[in-house]
Order: C-alpha cells, then sequence, then structure tokens
C-alpha cells in the first residue's frame, strides 16, 4: 500500500483516486487520471494485485470443488468450466480433494475469508446443510441436483435418464438387466440405485441383488466386470453401465473372451466418451460440457447480478444415442 | 484493512501487531496476541486473505498453464500436481489457453502482478526468450525439456524415448516403419520429427514422406489413420503412434477391417494409457504423473528456496513396455 500512497502523493491526488485509475474507474477526471499514469509509468509501478482484490473485493477468481481429474465425467465438465472461465477472463482455482471433507471445507473457508468469488462444487462428499452455511459469504453451484437448497445447482436428472436406459432395454425384449457403477455411496449413484430398484418393482422383471455391482471406476474394474458376469451361475442378458470406459473396457473384454455384443449381453454406458462411440456403444449422453459451462455462467451471473442471492436450479437434458451395443 | 485498524484501536495495540498476530508472527507477547484475539472473537472478524497476501508477499498460488485439460497426456500431468499441491496446502490456478499466446502472457503477467507464487508451463506457444523475462518475478518450470534456459524444467527426454521405440521395432525386424503424431509444430513432435528423420538416414531403411501423419489428437483421427495407411499403395508394416488413445482407436479400427495386430501391422504407442494396456498395445510410458508432481516440487523448492533463482533442470526416466501389439 506504502507503494500506492507514494504515487498518490508525487501525483497530487488521493489515494482513492490512484485506486481508481487502477481498477478504470469512471468517475475520475483527465487531467488527474493522467498525472496518476505518468506518475505510475516515471515509477515503473507495477500494481500488487493483492492490493486490488483488497480495494474492489473482488478477485475474479472462482474455485473449483473436484473430486478427481483424470476421470473422464469430471475432466469434460472442467473443461466446459474452463471455456467459460477464459471468455468471462475468470480463473479457475482447481482443488482437487479427492473427496477428503477437510479439504472441501478449506474451499469454502476461501470463500469466506474473500480469497475467490466464488465456488463451483462439481461432486462432493459434505452434507448440503454444511454447504448452505456457507452461502452467506458468495454464491455456490453444485453440478448434482441440490434440490431447494440455498446454494445453486445446474444437473441432469439421474434418475430420469436412468429409467430411460433401464426402458429402452426393456423395450428391446431384454427380461434379465444388471447393473454397475462407481461409488456405492455418492449421491448420483444412489440415485441411480433408486431407479433401479422402482423400474424392477414397477415392471415385475426379476432384480438379483448380485446384477448390482460397485465400485467399477476404471478400465481394469470394467475388463474384470465382464469374467465377474461370466462367472455367474445366471447372468443378465443386458447390463448399464455408469461411465462409458468401464462399459468400453467390458465389451473389449468380451471380444477376447469371444462373448458376443449384443447377442451375448446388450451393453448401455454413460457420458458419450469418444472410445464408446469406436466401439459402437449405446450410451446416454449426459451433456457433461455443457453442464461445465452452466455452471460457470451461474456462478457468473450470480457474482455480478444485483438481483441478491437467490438460488438458480438449471436442469439439463440428457439424450438417449443409440449404436449398436443394444 | 479499516477492519484491522478497528481491530488494533479495540484492541489498544499497533496495526502491525494485529497483522502479526494474523500470520503466526512469532514476535508478539502473549499480552498482545490475546487482546488482538479476543477482539477478533468479539467481532467474529475473518480475515481479508487478500489483506494477508499483501501483507506476506505470498499467496500459497500456484498457476498451470495447460492447453487442454481433456487429453489424457495433460490431465494425468495435473493430477501429479494436483496431488503434491495438496500435500503442499497450495492451490493451482488452472490456465486452460489453447495455446493462445495472449493468454499464456496474461497468465506470466499474474506472477509480476503478485497473484501468485509462481507459474508451471506444462506446454506452451511461447518462445523460450519471452518465457525468460519473466523469471525476474517468480520461479517457473516447464514440463519440456528447456535446455540452458533461465527457467527450470522437469522433463523426460522425446528424443531418446522416440528413437528407442524406433530401434525397438527394426530389432523385430521390421523394415518400414511410419509415424504419427498431434501438432506438426509442437516443440516435442518437433524433436520426435528429428529422431525420426535421424534414425532413417543413420539405419538406412526407407524413409516415406507419406508415413510421416500429423493432427491426430483424438480417436476419430486414430480410425482415419487406419483407413489412410490401408489406402496407401505401399504401407509401412509397423507404425509409432505419439497417444494411445489415438493408437487404441486405429488398433479397434483394424480389428473391424480384419487387418491382424502386429502381423500386418505392429503398433508402439505413447503415454502408457489404461485402454492401451487393455488392447495389448506396446508404449513407451513417459511417466506423466512423475512428470507433474516432480514439476510441483521444483515450484515449491524454488517458491521456499534461500539458494537464489537458480533454474533446477530435472530429467525422468522413460520406460518401454513390451505387450502383444509388435
Amino acid at each position: 500500500m506504502a507503494n500506492i500512497k507514494e504515487i498518490a502523493r508525487i501525483s497530487g491526488v488521493s489515494v482513492t483516486t490512484v485506486s481508481r485509475v487502477l481498477n478504470n474507474h469512471p468517475y475520475v477526471s483527465d487531467d488527474k487520471r493522467n498525472a496518476v499514469l505518468n506518475t505510475i509509468e516515471q515509477l515503473n509501478y507495477r500494481r500488487n494485485m493483492n492490493a486490488v482484490h483488497l480495494i474492489t473485493g473482488r478477485t475474479k477468481s472462482v474455485a473449483v470443488i473436484m473430486p478427481l481429474i483424470r476421470i473422464y465425467y469430471f475432466s469434460i465438465i472442467m473443461e466446459g468450466l474452463a471455456q467459460e472461465a477464459l471468455l468471462a477472463q475468470y480463473r479457475l482455482v482447481l482443488c482437487q480433494t479427492n473427496y477428503r471433507p477437510e479439504e472441501e471445507l478449506k474451499v469454502l473457508e476461501m470463500l469466506r475469508n474473500k480469497e475467490i468469488d466464488g465456488v463451483v462444487i462439481v461432486s462432493t462428499s459434505l452434507k448440503p446443510e454444511v454447504i448452505e452455511e456457507y452461502t452467506a459469504y458468495g454464491p455456490i453451484v453444485t453440478c448434482q441436483n441440490s434440490g431447494e437448497s440455498r446454494f445453486s445447482s445446474v444437473y441432469i436428472e439421474h434418475y430420469a435418464a436412468f429409467r430411460h436406459g433401464l426402458q429402452y432395454l426393456a423395450d428391446k425384449g431384454y427380461r434379465s438387466i444388471g447393473y454397475c457403477d462407481g461409488r456405492k455411496h455418492g449421491s448420483s449413484s444412489s440415485i441411480r440405485q433408486s431407479a433401479f430398484r422402482d423400474f424392477h418393482r414397477e415392471s415385475g422383471l426379476p432384480l438379483h441383488e448380485e446384477w448390482m455391482i460397485f465400485d467399477c471406476l476404471n478400465e481394469e474394474h470394467g475388463a474384470a466386470l465382464l469374467h465377474r458376469l461370466s462367472a455367474m451361475e445366471e447372468r443378465p442378458e443386458a447390463i448399464i453401465v455408469a461411465g462409458d470406459h468401464v462399459a468400453a473396457a467390458l465389451m473389449i473384454e468380451a471380444g477376447k473372451q469371444g462373448i458376443r455384443i449384443p447377442e451375448d449381453l446388450a451393453v448401455i454406458g454413460f457420458d458419450n466418451q469418444p472410445i464408446g462411440k469406436l466401439l459402437g456403444l449405446t450410451t446416454i449422453d449426459n451433456k457433461l460440457f455443457e453442464m461445465g459451462a452452466a455452471a460457470f455462467q451461474t456462478i457468473h451471473e450470480q457474482i455480478h447480478g444485483d438481483g441478491g442471492s437467490q438460488p438458480v436450479h438449471r436442469k439439463l437434458d440428457y439424450e438417449l444415442i443409440e449404436r449398436s451395443s443394444v
């Protein structure tokens, strides 16, 4: 701050005027602006942006809470966020938390400490009540359906999308359907489990508990999944897999074992990943890039909005993409 | 700052003392520290971290210049960076630049403006001379071999790694070898082109210009590559492909077309991606996660080091992983 004072003294203006010039504030006379700019040029002064942030109360930074970057689902949302941030000239502070609540809380504390202007939560292990406490300090947007919460959300309806996939399989004549997901206790996967059980109860199709398989996060798990299905006495005719990369690995392993897709096993994936397209995988496109872009647009509007801190809930459409694996 | 002044007034201490307490500075008497802490508790004052940054001159943030997140190569480096940043309690400011030099310069300006403590450049379109100008303002680490430059680097030797792959193919008896890469004019791909030409000149094997294929960045390009090779009058017996996801797509398309790997076409990839492992793709593991981790460790040492700003150049080892595609 000493530097700003010095510039003010040499320019013969107030400190307030200097900070207005630094921030392109309109209410500064041309004479004063020129005096300040000349002094700055003489002193070759570079502004310390921390002083600017302190004065403006804005950092033009948004933090992103994300468990793991290398998961396709997360990396594509991140790319959508990053594209919009670049357009808006905002910076993203990436907080890879591995679902550790203490790390996620630290990011929310950054909002309280005014280090960032808002937080986008791509996926979290925190309860909504905990997140709500921080809405007093600035806007928060999640990429999960947060219902009636006091923070905003941009989401697809996992329940409807998942039931759509199940109904599609039933309409194609499959009577026994399995299901594979990542974390068993995640908020999206809990919703998918409900959809799976509700669908079976309402359709009257048989539900085998062993056909619900969890902890399938990567390609190795996808290959192991095929072997697990093969070893079952009674295996499902079709399977719906949350994550095209897992479904793709299952398909590749099936090819090695002489199991035909879809004749011996029909497969629907999630995410519309490039590898799935190559393999002819039917999938549910949950518009990840669009979700990231919409999440940034929403937080940006909330930061700049003068309509107070009313939460916004934006539902995005999913799309079933038919290929040859069903 | 008004808040800090107020706390100082109520506590009966100087502003300096308040800021020392906020920053856990040792030279504060217990009496004064307690007085300040009591006042803060009474006022429920949360420190504005921008004030703390201004006072300490540290932001505990490092910016990362990265063209695109969704490319496997970049996302794994990012994950290595993020893991180490989490351990060191640093934040990463992600700057997805799409190789736009004006955006890359803005990130370097953040270093000059003291908004961040250092910059990691994963890949850039800026010339080394331009980057060197910014070393006066703080540490910079690149993930490319920067030779004798004034900024640091953590890298694998793409030239040696690529020649190793070519020699491996020659040793297996392949006499005609093709090459596929992403950007033609990138710094790493320029090095690989040199390696490809030098290898052919020194080994005496025939080099066909049409066997050097560029702009293969994604899975679709990989599938198209197979068709391009199939359409050649004289096609190579083997191909080395920068990017396992492109090589994997080529292999999957070959399977559809009845082209046998390696009997009709041998393939070596780069990056050791999970999809390549599933397909039995022989690859050169360029240790991307380790590179990201080492890049963060290096910038962290440079931020906290008292040995001045001497650049460090760390070479990491690559590894040829033999599977069944050669």
